[in-house]
């Protein structure tokens, strides 16, 4: 299975594709960032966004995409960006007939660490310890593009690492 | 010209096309409202507004685009379809060529009333009379898309009421 995760935005979106390759073994096909020129007006940069974001989904052919879902930013306007460049992703996504998946970001955090309390650079070490990968790659966002579509092949696996958390939190009471 | 007004929304979007047929003339060409399916999933809500989106602007050929622009809402899960779906919109804009510009919904206030902080009625009142309607138009969103179309034709006329207003205010002191 290739998942194709995105990490939404307008100034950085992060994009990284990972492919199930054995029995819980994952491997990164690709990662980058998309950027749109932050002068644009909103529309031309949504435009843009889809454009490049098209070019990823004709060229990697995705099975699922998995989409990070923010429910609150501090900032109106950067949050409804990043709204609207999620609303980009998930369009795209129904145009092309490819089932979408929204991941919250704690969701992500579990499913990677264990933990969705995980700190950035937490999530950045089990990205590249789980991809088998010889630098983290950057600029953050791809790593949390990554960290989506891993969040998508190990829910279950993170899930039940959780539980186990969880289980071991109660029996120390 | 002719001015598409885009009241945005997944559950209902309302739609609104006004051309200007005289030196300050105002006429209604069509009025309606994209409902897209509450039960469907979000990605799948965002394609049905595109496509009828899509419908409108290739059948009315605007020469405008005018969005409503929303800051801020007290529910965040709305807040965040209202901004995906003016996404969509400026998103189609830009595809299909066409200039778009956002209004606040205190600024289509001002335009259509004279006053930034006129209530529905007071809105829908004007745009049934500077339209020339024999009735309100039903639901309000539909009346909210032809107040945007009247706000970008009629913005020059309405800053300046706004500014006669102050003033008048200004004198009273």
């Amino acid at each position: 299975m290739r998942v194709l995760g995105i990490d939404p935005g307008l100034t950085r979106c992060g994009i990284g594709i990972v492919d199930s390759v054995g029995p819980q073994k994952l491997q990164m096909i690709s990662v980058g960032v998309i950027k749109t020129d932050i002068d644009s007006e909103l529309e031309i940069r949504l435009m843009q966004l889809e454009k490049e974001l098209s070019v990823w989904i004709k060229e990697f052919k995705p099975d699922v995409i998995a989409v990070e879902r923010v429910f609150s930013q501090l900032n109106v306007r950067t949050a409804m960006a990043t709204a609207q460049a999620a609303g980009v992703a998930l369009l795209l996504a129904a145009k092309a007939g490819i089932p979408v998946v929204m991941h919250t970001p704690s969701e992500v955090k579990a499913a990677v660490t264990g933990s969705g309390r995980a700190d950035k650079k937490q999530v950045a070490q089990m990205v590249k310890r789980l991809l088998n990968l010889k630098e983290i790659p950057k600029p953050v966002d791809s790593t949390d593009a990554l960290a989506l579509a891993i969040c998508h092949h190990w829910r279950g696996v993170g899930n039940a690492r959780l539980a186990s958390a969880k289980k071991k939190a109660v029996k120390k009471k």
